[in-house]
């Protein structure tokens, strides 16, 4: 059976793949760049606080470019402030693909979340300058501006960043428009897309899995699937203060009663169904908020998150009848005002089944899985074909100085992003 | 019938109190002096800002202390920094009585929590002295310093201080010890209590009711059957961060689903049992606390209240197995630390008569009801025995700019007061 199965194997390979693509990216040259990068932004506990536009930030943009510059890549900063580093192709008729990710981090967060995904990508590079391996398509290695603030980079290359966006404060305490002509893009070229649909030829983004399917599973890499969608919402509930001492509880308008059942409610609308929806409450303050007060007034979150757009709805469907309920037994008011949206964004059926057999071709288990979290790619699915490859995060543990992939993790995921797309350019 | 009652009601009167009782306080001069009061630390909104050892509650203080001159009132600071106004008696055999309550507020509170007692209490002074009336007690009008920030001045006097509270800061910014010297008293002499049980003939306290039962009912003068006791709690709530994307429902460990069902079982603990007692949760704080996150930990309050210890006791032990099964059910841990507790005091039996029938003699209606809130006058109760009389808050709301007494139930309840401590002093 061993004997067949590495014959077939072999055939699979061969048929898909002409020889040059036997090649490999430099694992212990990615880690070093990995670790090299994380010295910008370093906390004590080993973490990243590398907001976008902070000092750190522009650091490790200058060593990034450096980096990309060793690779032989042609490198540019667009009008977003987004780095890209350019290789011809052989054939001047074909759309460039796309390869990359981000090197801003979380305030406090890990060496990994989009890192990976950046130092591979111009790992792959390098290693396609190395080896005088000319793709057919040109070749696009983009470093994404202020993912974590909210996909800002790869939002104003596929949709446009409308002009009151610009004066959002970020984490570096720069707004979005200082930030943007700190990395030497122009803030006021920005509300129309800088790419239209069909400019490229496809995208392509490894990243850590901040979940911890795959290293539960002992399963090397992730094919994603989709990227969720997420409906994001303030949700106030307002009932009437009053002295803890001296209101009867038949006589309380506690809006903290009324958020505790809330809290319930969303969690039992996702369970509800079969799937896998997730809808979280992640933040909650009461006012006046003192151990001797009823609350009057609480203002808390909700987050729900699927790859199917009517499942968002029905959960949210779910969570309105149960609150119906609760302000009718509880004396209260709630008030939902969203706050965020996107719609899911599924991966391309091609790039999936090029990732999964590059995978495979290397010996990799794979798995199919949506990703939770909201990435660049979701964006750029408007303007062309996407594929996400995802290596294991320990114990699922992401956005914390206590994410972390191992380097063979990482050297996996690089060369399934390198043979992908090797795949893809035929 | 009306005859024979006014009669009957004569009768009592007559019977109970010599003539020099049918005096009255001056409503109208009681309650410019409120007005006058709320001067000092007035807020925008028509409320009272005026904490403890503020600049505020210290030219408050020297107002009142003139006001305390003005009635006759031999005034003198305490080595707590309480305000006392000794009047003399005509029997030297016997210990004084003391009335009175405090003039500082809660941030941004109203104008009649302790100010209509304190008011109160130097108009009914003012009164003997206009009148020339000699108590067989001794008199001693008490102005206690800072009730709000855990009834200091009242402690000091019946219990002593610690001398790791003095260096608690308050709403003033300052420490206790700083407060205490600035208002003129000595913080290092207070270990020991300042009075023995013994050196009081009895407390009585006119306040308002910082509840709504007198004025939803329309009752004139509450006789209070006791101040409750309490037992406050900081419990946390500790579960597992976790991103809300990528963790599936039933992975999680969310300490804010947990807490929702914990501020259920406390309200549903304390509806469970007949009886008055209350239960409350009026603090929460999820960590992380964003949109985005499960939440890993929740900090969260708990507050409850009874005359009766035993029922405390009860309403914690339901609490505590209802948590046991959230804990189990959420996969989540609860830790209970106790931050404060006071035991209930109860009102001398003679006092409340006094109280009930000296409103009736003024044709007032009266009705028996539990203090939910706390008073000097329970740490009073350690020395002596204690009375309080309240007058109606309007909706019962408290603590607020909103807090609202009106004129002539502030002048009924210091008649009253007057009449019950003429009544107590035969």
């Amino acid at each position: 059976m061993k004997y067949i199965a590495l014959f077939l194997c072999f055939l699979t390979f061969s048929a898909a793949l002409p020889a040059q693509d036997r090649i490999l990216i430099n694992g212990e040259r990615l880690n070093v760049s990995l670790r090299d990068l994380a010295e910008f932004g370093k906390t004590p506990e080993g973490g990243t606080n590398r907001v976008a536009y902070s000092d750190d930030d522009l650091r490790a943009r200058e060593f990034t470019i450096r980096l990309m510059r060793e690779a032989k890549l042609d490198v540019s900063i667009d009008l977003a402030g987004n780095i890209i580093g350019r290789r011809a192709g052989s054939d001047a008729s074909l759309k460039p693909i796309m390869i990359g990710s981000h090197i801003d981090s979380v305030p406090m967060g890990g060496r990994f979340d989009g890192q990976v995904g950046s130092m591979g990508a111009i790992e792959v590079a390098r290693t396609l300058a190395e080896k005088g391996i000319t793709l057919r398509h040109p070749l696009e290695v983009i470093i994404f501006q202020n993912e974590e603030g909210g996909t800002v980079g790869s939002t104003a290359l596929a949709a446009g960043i409308l002009p009151e966006r610009l004066d959002l404060v970020t984490n570096s305490k720069k707004t979005i428009r200082e930030g943007i002509k700190a990395i030497g893009g122009d803030p006021d070229k920005l509300t129309r897309p800088l790419r239209q649909k069909g400019d490229l030829a496809g995208y392509l983004e490894l990243h850590i899995e901040q979940g911890g399917r795959l290293d539960q599973q002992k399963i090397n890499i992730g094919v994603v699937e989709g990227i969720v969608g997420l409906s994001w919402w303030e949700v106030t509930i307002t009932g009437f203060a009053n002295h803890a001492g001296t209101t009867p509880m038949d006589q309380r308008q506690d809006a903290l009663l009324a958020a505790a059942k809330y809290v319930e409610a969303v969690n039992r609308a996702a369970r509800s169904m079969t799937g896998r929806q997730v809808a979280t409450v992640g933040k909650i303050q009461a006012f006046p908020g003192a151990t001797n007060v009823v609350p009057g007034k609480v203002v808390t979150s909700l987050d729900v998150r699927d790859l199917d757009p009517a499942k968002i709805a029905q959960v949210l469907d779910k969570i309105r009848e149960s609150v119906k309920q609760i302000e009718a037994e509880t004396g209260t008011k709630f008030e939902f005002k969203q706050t965020s949206a996107s719609k899911p964004a599924l991966t391309d059926a091609g790039f999936k089944s090029a990732i999964d057999a590059s995978a495979k071709d290397l010996g990799l288990t794979t798995f199919l899985l949506p990703s939770g979290a909201g990435h660049d790619a979701q964006e750029i699915a408007d303007l062309c074909p996407i594929g996400m490859i995802f290596v294991p995060s320990r114990d699922g543990i992401s956005h914390s100085p206590r994410e972390f992939s191992r380097p063979e993790d990482i050297t996996n995921g690089a060369n399934v992003l390198l043979r992908t797309l090797l795949r893809l350019d035929q």
